[in-house]
Formats: C-alpha cells, structure tokens, sequence
C-alpha cells in the first residue's frame, strides 16, 4: 500500500479532514501523509516550489494529492504524473512545473468519471475527483484506467530563477513560520548581495544562531536556496517581503 | 478497528496531541484521522454544520469525537449516538443538531467513570473522557456499557434555516480558509439574491473561476449551500462577514 | 514499532512533512503522532513546558522528537534521554528541563554521522538528523550507537517556579486556542491571587462555565497549574498576555 501525501493551499480543516474520509472510504488501509496545507491561498509558484523540495523526501511510489487549483470547476485539465518512481496528481496549472521532461515517465489526464465521487462539485475537486483517484491508485489501479496519454503539461515561467551572467533573477517563493523569506534562487558557497525592490542585503551567513541580533541576513536555507532573515526574528513582517517579489542575487568577492 | 474522526475548536497543538496520546495509550493500533479542529472558539453552530457535512465522507463504524464544548465541567451531559451505521460522541449541547430523530438509532449517557481517565478536569474532558471512551469504543465496547439509554438530544434553533414562502432565512455558519463566507440555507439550480445586514449578493456564478474580477458572488459550494465569495480574494474581510450573521435568500427570475 | 511523537515550533507544514517523510522512508510502518507545532516560534520554555505536561499521555516506549533549536547549526549537542520508559530527543537547550536527574536512565549525545542524512543542512536539523535518528530508534537501534554516553543535560531556570513563604513566582509559559494564558505555578486547593505585571486577578472559579461575563479569572487548567481566563473570550488579548511574563501568586483566605 503506498503513501498518499496530500499538499494543498487548504488550510488544517475539513476541507482536509474530507479528502481524508473519502480516502478511507475507498482504501481502508492507505497510509495518508499531510504534507503541506499551508501554501498561501491559490499560490501555484508557491505549491510548486515547496512540492519540488519536497518530494524528494518521500519514498519511492508516494503518491502525492497537489491541489492547489484557483481554476476548479474549469476545463483545466487534471493530470496523473508518472516521474521519479512516484506519482503526482495535479491540475494541469503549472503546480508540477518542477518536473523536467527528461524525468517524467508518463502523463496521464484524469477522466474517467466512474473513480470519482458519484457527484462532482464545482468548487472542490480535491474531494471529489483527487481524493478516490488517489485511493484507487494506492490500491494498484494501472495508470492507463485514469485517461489518455497525453505528451507535455503545463509550466509556469515565474518558477524558474534565470541566470544573465553574474546575476540570478528570482522570486520570493515562500515565507515559512518563523518569518524566513525564501527565494528560489540556488544558494552556493560564494557570498552575495541579494537586491528585493530598492533594498539590498549583503550580510552572509552560514547558519542562524551567527547573524548579528535585529540584522537581516542572507542564509543558505534548507531548500538549499537563498532565504532573508533575521535570528529569532520575523524578517518577512519587518521589511515587508511576501510570496512573489522579484529577488535578484549577485556574487561578491 | 474503527476509525477515530476528531473534530474540535481546540486547535492544532497540544490538547489534541494529548487526545492522540490518550486514544493510543488504550487502542494501540487505533486509526485517528483528524476532521477538525479550527472552529471559531466555542462555535456550537459552525461545528454542527462542518460536522453535518462531513460525516458521510467517511466509512461506516468510524466514531466521530465531537468536542466544542463551552460547558465543560458543567452538568451538561455527553452523549455516545449511533446513528447513520456511524457513532458520535459529543457534549449534549447542540453539537448533533443534525442527526433527525428518525436517523439515530441509539442514544446513550457517557456516564462510566471507570472508563475515563483516573483524574478528571474541570476544563479538559476531551483529554480525561472523550479519548479513552473512542479508544474503548474502538475496541469493540458494547454501548450499553457507556451509561443509560436516553431519548432525545438536545438541538439548537440556529441550525435550522427556515423557509417562508418564496425566502430562506439562515445564517453564515463558517468563513473557510479562502475567506468564502459559507450559509446553511440549501443551494439549488435557482438564481438567488442573499441579504446579509443592508448588502444584497446578485450575482450568482457556478464556480469561482467564472467570478468577475473583485466583485463579490453567490455561488454553490461544496457544502450544497449558498456562499459568498470574491476570486482569489477574501470575501469575509472585505466584506466584514462572519459566523452568525443572519442570511436571507430569495429566489430570482 | 513504537510511536514517534513530534513536538516542534515549526508550525503546520512542509517542513514536518519533509521530516514525516524522511521518517518513513527508513521506518515504512512508523506511526506517527503530531504532539505540537504551534509553540511560539524559538521558544524553549514553552516547548518545555507543553512537554513536561503531554508525555504522560503516551504510551511507554513513545520516541519525543522534539525540536525547538535557535541554536541550530552551532555547536550545541544533541541528546537521546532515557526517562520514565521513553526516549527524547532534543537540542540540549533546556527543552527537557522537565526530566528531573532521578527520572533519567541513560543520557546519549547523537553524533553518529552514519544515521544521519548524507547531507546535512545548518538550518534544519529536525529534518536531517532528528527524523533519521527517530526512524532508526523505532526500529531498535540500541541507544548506544547514537554517540557517546553523559552525565547531564542543560536546564534552563526560568521552566521552574520558585517558593518564597507564602508566595509562589513563575511565568506565563503558554497562551492557548481559546487566550487562555497558562502558568507554570501549581494548582492546588487553596484559592489564590495572581499577579501579573501590575494587574491583579483574585477570582477563582472552579471551571469556565461559572466565570461571570468578561471578567478575568483564575482556574486550575488542565495542566494543573494557574491559568488566566475569560468565559467565552480572549484573555491574553485582551489583558496583554504573553509568553515569559512574570506571575506571581499568593494564597488568600
């Protein structure tokens, strides 16, 4: 029986509670994971980002439940993602942007109506066609049952930090519980200066407990990328960072 | 073993993680699924409606652990219910307003000391009775060995929405995480204007994605109630709604 | 297979799904149990607290992965307690202060790289290093190829309240759900009168119920010590409440 990990922008609730109980319903013995339901509100840069530092985590053959889905109740299409010897079920948004071509195994849509809940809402899809999808999955059913195959899914360019010579140009991806403003731009062993709007940060360095008190610090985080902080500190709420801000990273000698 | 369902207004954090401790200390192979635990503090209501809506989703024989409970150490009394091939365990203070006579097969007093905790607070009965009487529960007790059997329950006013004539009067019974104000009045194929205070809602979409940008809608949700919601927005905030405010809908031609 | 319990300050989110994950990928039939995430970001003596008070609750054998850890990335230890039939691990930061020398059996340092994940980050050890030591724990590692054995671990003074004559001196150690702003001084019988700040609160209800309407009160909580509360309303809101306020209380007649 495999793991199911469910990640979505949902909130702790019974929006979680009721995937939960469908899983169940359908696939008594399903090991079920959260593993993050915290992503702000409709953030598909954000779902992916953590998604793609995530799954890695995981044992092989996880599925894992990503509904991070502002176009519920569209013809958005919704896909079973073969790749890295795990599952991914998503909407066809750019949540799976993570995935290169090279690593995906197959794509499949997701349309065959008889696994899903015998009545489909248009606002809740993670209930009513994720969740058994899920659990018909975890109990075996071959990927070809789920719809055709189809050759490409969607990617969204903002996931994608961009390099022009010296300089990397990214996006703030994620502000974490202690106020951390993460970027999606690599971290490394060389210092930089990170730019967000007119506000430069030069202060590198390798772990929390050494920054300076009240001064924030670029850090390599545990997403192995480039994140702003301050020791003990809420850096997001003080200099005003939040999910989408464009970051740039310079090297410095 | 049956599935242990939780649904609180404790919160995540400790006071469930001692319920969990509690139920796996006297059902060590027990299944413990969270449904809720972030109804507004003390809400009666909002957990009776999530409550409501939720308990299907699940298999038969899980036992629902229901605690929002403002009466604790109180005389009120709590309840073990079996009704829908389901069980629900909860303070008798309106929390299983939705169960109809009709649907409820057994009603009994949890009144056996000898099966809660050897000390019992004054402020914590979901920790010193709640859990270890699940965790009896799933182990096969018989529930004529929780207390004496009752006939009624008690059911609170709000729950209910009332028709007159051609109008629905409710109330909104949760704002979930995106900031949808969800009412208890029943949604259909009608087009219907809602009423809360002096605002009037008219437009009424099938999902959020059709929504006009910034304009508040009525929508269907996934609870098969009316809602009010602004795409990708927080219609609560912006609007100033919030459980218990009174809801008129009026069907539209 | 024992139960691994998580208490932690990260918040709900993808950084204990990161460590669920990494936990079962060594220890696929783990069972885990999330204790609390909720602690106030950094804060050791809360964390101590809400732990001193839950382990209880757990069955023997339960595996405390506890991490609130500003020191992460320094040089401070890492420990594998035996006490009371049960193993914490944790920074050696005072988040065990609890364990009184007699309770302890055996004090580990967790230094075995081997177990440890290939890479480990300075930010975010409860992923790299904690969660692979639980898995290996649950499985019957011997504590003794952890690391080396000690005599003593780090207590912090604040986690415990002081005696002088008739008058007891503590902190505020946890604002909960509900606003209620918990101590760390016993409860007991004798009715009381806190002190906090310049505010006084001497009156003392048995439960929340009796509570007159939005008067501060003083009860015995459900951690059996004083706590601070309002019926049906915010306490610590609303009186300025917060984590490692001084409170002092005095027997009254």
């Amino acid at each position: 029986m495999s793991i199911i990990a469910l990640a979505t922008d949902f909130g702790e609730g019974q929006y979680v509670g009721q995937m939960k109980g469908v899983i169940l319903s359908r696939a008594p013995s399903a090991r079920i994971v959260d593993l993050f339901h915290s992503v702000s509100a409709q953030s598909i840069l954000e779902g992916a980002f953590l998604l793609s530092r995530s799954w890695k985590y995981f044992p092989e053959k996880t599925i894992f439940v990503s509904v991070v889905d502002p176009g519920v109740g569209s013809a958005r299409r919704i896909l079973a993602v073969s790749a890295h010897r795990r599952t991914f079920l998503a909407p066809d948004n750019g949540l799976l942007s993570f995935l290169p071509p090279s690593s995906i195994d197959e794509i499949r849509l997701v349309e065959n109506r008889s696994l899903f809940l015998p009545e489909v809402s248009n606002t809740f899809h993670g209930r009513d066609i994720f969740a058994p999808v899920a659990a018909a999955l975890s109990r075996s059913l071959p990927p070809a049952r789920l719809g055709r195959r189809i050759g490409i899914l969607k990617r969204i360019a903002d996931f994608f930090p961009r390099r022009a010579g010296n300089v990397w140009k990214g996006v703030v991806v994620h502000i974490d519980r202690f106020g951390n403003a993460v970027t999606n731009i690599p971290a490394g062993p060389r210092r930089v200066r990170l730019r967000v709007g007119r506000k430069y940060f030069g202060t590198n360095v390798r772990a929390y407990f050494v920054a300076p008190p009240r001064r924030p610090v670029v850090i390599q985080g545990s997403f192995d990328t480039w994140e702003i902080a301050i020791q003990n500190g809420d850096a997001a709420r003080r200099l005003g960072l939040r999910v989408g801000l464009p970051v740039s990273a310079e090297a410095v000698p």
